[in-house]
């Protein structure tokens, strides 16, 4: 007898983002992002377990549909929609993975803000990892497109993390040269290395420093024709003045034909494709984070008080999030 | 500008879930679960916090729609559709809370599944709450409604929890009696507790025992016309000889006219409804907790071989769950 026919969406989701999150933890995301097949050895030589340890992964892999059968038993592809199977799954891996330490200690946030936030830290590799995920979707296309459009000779990318963004953009413009800027000495190093495989590291230049420090020394961004920075600038616009400092460095030492293309998200979003997800991140990032999201308007006005011209601003697949394209 | 309409299933699942969990970690579900308005400082008293981190939350619960605003300020409301998004929440919240000792350990579960089984232990707490959303219309409704077409006089709830099921049997049933076992002494206190509150004390009897121990001492379940047993057998069923034991003391000490009556999922479903979550959930049970999970064929077999009559099964909605219903 058989009873129930309706999609479980929540549990289907909530399976492919616990099974992904262990193939994270066991450092064999990279096999199932490729369009390649792969065999048990390499699931188990990537992941240093035994095979025995594999075995059981790849059972459940397959038996989920994550992985595929291919006509050689030895051989197992990944899904043809593992995109947007990692994309969904970030959204999921950052509210209930990478906000545990928030989530779980909730109630001594609420009682006693400052020193909770300075007993509980998020992991960085799992903000860093959740992000990159609904970013994939989210936010990165947009941000690249819009990058592209521009044809930047030289391309500054401020908190760029791992860099990407940057280094598949110098891969796509092969003249142009790019700086990373980014304050995590491990997100830098990253940078570096995968500059080199990627074949760009002569036109890359990494800068393992803050972005406030630009107010200072802009020679980082001197003479870049585009200025991006994804969801980091809210980092910085919780002091209006530094922001302000922040914002006309950059326009004084970029070329006048020049664009600033920043992502970021806007507080507490209605529109209800929107509103559920910008009402946790605006949440976490508030109660928890002391971070001050900018709203639309705020965003656009602070860039015309640094001097900057038109603004145009579009709205992001990933919720909550705006790009703002801002001519100098 | 505005760019994207499509749905974001998996942001919106995400937030919903992340919410529920800090207002479950504060305290204050029950708010959120009932039919009525509540105030802010009904949610700052059910909290313990103070008014202004409650003004916080709620905030955040009215911008995602959780909650909404009433004619009168001061009163709130959960909204109409709570339920949906709580056993939805309960998915995400089993799959990567309730399991993250198994998830964020797997390198170690997967080299040394016996030393990481002793190391790393889920909290019950989590499990018991994540489960209860999950079952609230994955399971709960399709056992209470097969149990009260049965109105037993007297009704056995083999690992229990708190009891929520044979409590709200006992208030269908003006004249019919029930007997709780768990093995958690914490849930037989709540249990107790609720039974008080729900008026059936008296008509409840609470053992804090393992399912085990039926086998020398069968005196709970002694002239049960039905037993219940919500995805707990698949403890028992890991020793084959025990289970047989158990199964055959239900047998022996029930009545001649009685009904067993067990949910429990089966291994590697293999329907597209099912086989993702049904694929996690195999994998952690398997690889993590040691645990065997029988077929519907082995099921059967097994209550067969303990010498019960008629057994059908019927599919939950909670994928990967089936409910057997099993004459003496």
């Amino acid at each position: 007898m058989s009873g129930n026919q309706t999609t479980e969406t929540a549990a289907d989701l909530a399976a492919v983002a616990a099974l992904l999150e262990i193939a994270e933890e066991l450092g064999v995301s990279s096999l199932l992002d490729r369009a390649g097949p792969f065999t048990l050895d390499d699931l188990a030589g990537a992941g240093g377990v035994p095979e025995e340890g594999a075995a059981g992964l790849l059972e459940a892999l397959l038996a989920s549909g994550l992985v595929e059968r291919t006509g050689d038993p030895q051989q197992f592809l990944p899904c043809a929609d593992m995109a947007d199977r990692r994309y969904e799954s970030g959204y999921l891996s950052w509210a209930l993975n990478a906000n545990r330490p928030f989530v779980e200690n909730a109630p001594e946030f609420l009682r006693d803000p400052d020193g909770a936030a300075e007993k509980y830290h998020r992991d960085g590799r799992r903000v860093a990892v959740s992000s990159r995920w609904m970013g994939s979707m989210g936010a990165y296309p947009a941000a690249f497109s819009a990058i592209l459009e521009c044809r930047p000779d030289r391309m500054a990318d401020l908190g760029a993390g791992a860099g990407a963004l940057v280094i598949n953009v110098l891969r796509k413009l092969p003249t142009s040269s790019g700086v990373l800027l980014d304050m995590s000495e491990a997100a830098c190093a990253e940078a570096t290395r995968a500059a080199g495989q990627a074949g760009v590291e002569d036109r890359l230049q990494v800068v393992n420093r803050r972005i406030e420090s630009l107010v200072d020394d802009p020679s980082p961004v001197e003479g870049a024709d585009l200025i991006h920075a994804g969801f980091v600038m809210h980092d910085v616009s919780a002091d209006p003045e530094m922001f302000d400092a922040v914002l006309r460095s950059c326009r004084a030492a970029m070329k006048p034909t020049g664009r600033l293309i920043v992502t970021d998200a806007i507080p507490y979003a209605t529109d209800p494709r929107e509103r559920k997800f910008s009402a946790l991140f605006t949440y976490l990032h508030v109660a928890f984070m002391g971070v001050r999201l900018l709203t639309k308007e705020q965003w656009t006005a602070a860039f015309r008080a640094a001097g900057f011209t038109d603004v145009t601003s579009v709205d992001l697949r990933f919720p909550t999030g705006r790009m703002f394209v801002v001519t100098v």
